[in-house]
């Protein structure tokens, strides 16, 4: 599959204000699009010609299923004869297998056959659970995702990547599933907290020094609005990062090469999840931390000048996140950089024990490198709080 | 995806003691080799090229590990550096979540990475675990098939089909996912007992009915010494099954239509198996009665004449199979013939709870069909053993 050239990024005056925008996801006949508008759920418009069954099930968490699964049960009603609802517990603890079989435990318990749809109304956890349960039932049904709050808005409903955790690591056990659709509904981050908001800016940040500095650029000007929650600014930045995402997953949709750069921050990121347990930092917050050390690594090979590192450190606080990583500790006497290190090998990036690192360059692109333990040890004492 | 037509079938007397075949499964970019020969475990030929990594985990049973688990590891040993050997308990019972759990941790503990490759040595039940686990594990690794019964062999080398099962059903939680290589070793069906051959060739012998019944004509000649264990004659029959189930699979890799041909009998199987609980009947052996119950099923609906039904039987008997169904009973009340009805209602081949029967035609061809739930109880009365 041959990727058309990512388009510039631009919002014209005329446009300012736009709230819905199509992103259309290019994969051959795994094609989908993701459709961004202030109130998508409430709009029959998003629910036209949906995939043709008896049954669907809505699963969700006990945060969101409250707020908006009667909204989105009533306007799928319409099409399937038998919609059921399934509320799991709320958070990344119970991203498991364990939670996943209540899924197929419904769905079983109700003769879904292998046309059921699934809806997947919450955060990533949902996302990536539904859709993993998605890929396994029968071998296979159609989902939709219906993603809640902003990172998932801008990372997970573009790629197709499905998962569940093991106690041994994170997302260790899952498919490349995609989605038939993506309603994303810009109203519903209203109801976000304010750290969350923040967490998934840290993604949207990601997809400029990897892939488009002057939406990096625009990010910066408009960071504030976007945390006060402008709809119009934050349909923008959720088109403009599922378009960088779309672009990238388009010439690599199983991350055997270049789709590697989407992980920019999360090598880092994930010592931090891991080595505070899982759930203490939320996501977002550890790769904006992660962002910043891997930006310093990069400037320490050389591919990127100190000033770039510290304007992209500057943003990536105003957006109010963590810039300072956290100090390691076990019982097992390793310094705080050796645990880093020692997550990060069994990181599922990691090839061989060699772990990657997505470096940055200064011309808004990144590539994947390996780095002496030695160097990567001094640049988290550099960047951890003390 | 186009399809080749499928080649005639022929035995030609210069190649008449052949052992050594190569079926080519034509799937774009997952195409693959069926490699079939007497000895081929113990033959370098069949592990050159392997896919390169690190680590590779031999996955098999307490009944197929003692034998050829060494071989296998030995011969691997040369492509990489840590072969992991886990042993499954054998049967069934144990193609569940719990023991695919079994295999994700070993890989976790044993740090392997996203290039591992599995091998699957065991009959279908391995191969269908460690194929889906495979699937999942870190969203999809490369695995290899060897398969040891001639069930396997035939039936599940070709197809990409992986699962485990739910305590509500067969196959229910699985995906669609391809081996690199499958090679199919002879000689180690000399160690099957005689009751796993005649399931065996349960499936070897649906490929007639239901696409070429100059294949059926030399199966009923041959039954004698295939069931005697003549290698070259096993050779041209694992041959032309996975030609056939190729040529099928190619039309339609995902069973989203005429793949289903391939369950010819498995309709019936399954309420067989379901009914009297999964693993008192083998699986070849459900097949078998049910290939009976569905002939007379296609005769009934006016598709096939009474001798070919009769000529189908016998070649299903003398290939040591029953042609008789079992007479189901709960503590629910119902008839034998409803239960039979029930069970086939939550197969996962029902859609909307209607069931779909493969029905065969005379020519040599099949489709898939409804019936009134009156004709198949007479259907089904018919064919059980009173």
């Amino acid at each position: 599959m041959s990727a058309s050239p990512l388009t510039p990024f631009s919002v014209d005056t005329t446009d300012r204000d736009a709230v819905t925008h199509t992103v259309q996801i290019a994969l051959g006949d795994r094609s989908y699009d993701i459709c961004i508008g202030a109130g998508a759920i409430y709009d029959s418009a998003s629910w036209q010609q949906l995939p043709k069954a008896q049954t669907a099930l809505i699963v969700t968490n006990t945060t969101v299923g409250p707020l908006y699964a009667d909204a989105l049960k009533q306007a799928i009603s319409e099409t399937y004869t038998h919609v059921h609802v399934l509320s799991l517990p709320d958070g990344e603890a119970y991203k498991d297998w364990q939670h996943l079989q209540l899924i197929f435990d419904l769905l079983l318990g109700n003769q879904a056959d292998r046309k059921t749809v699934l809806f997947a109304l919450g955060g990533g956890v949902i996302g990536d659970m539904t859709g993993f349960a998605a890929a396994c039932y029968m071998r296979g049904v159609p989902f939709i995702q219906v993603p809640t709050t902003l990172l998932s808005q801008v990372d997970s409903s573009v790629g197709g990547k499905t998962a569940v955790n093991h106690p041994a690591g994170k997302n260790m056990i899952g498919a490349f599933y995609q989605p038939e659709r993506v309603i994303c509904d810009l109203a519903v981050l209203s109801t976000l907290p304010p750290r969350e908001v923040s967490a998934g800016l840290a993604e949207v940040i990601k997809y400029g020094p990897i892939a488009d500095l002057s939406f990096l650029a625009w990010l910066d000007e408009h960071m504030a609005a976007l945390r006060a929650g402008d709809t119009a600014l934050l349909a923008h930045a959720v088109k403009r990062s599922c378009e960088i995402k779309a672009w990238v997953v388009s010439q690599d949709e199983r991350e055997s090469g270049i789709r590697a750069i989407l992980n920019f921050g999360h090598t880092f990121g994930h010592a931090i999840e891991a080595g505070l347990g899982f759930g203490t930092w939320l996501h977002g917050e550890a790769v904006g931390c992660g962002m910043v050390m891997a930006a310093h690594l990069s400037h320490r090979l050389g591919l990127v000048d100190l000033p770039f590192v510290e304007r992209l450190t500057a943003i990536i606080e105003r957006a109010g996140l963590p810039t300072k990583g956290p100090i390691l500790s076990d019982d097992s006497g390793l310094s705080s950089a050796e645990l880093y290190l020692s997550h990060m090998r069994v990181d599922k990036k990691a090839q061989a024990g060699a772990i990657r690192f997505v470096l940055i360059n200064d011309n808004g692109s990144a590539q994947v490198g390996v780095a002496d333990d030695a160097l990567v040890c001094e640049v988290i004492e550099a960047c951890c709080a003390i």
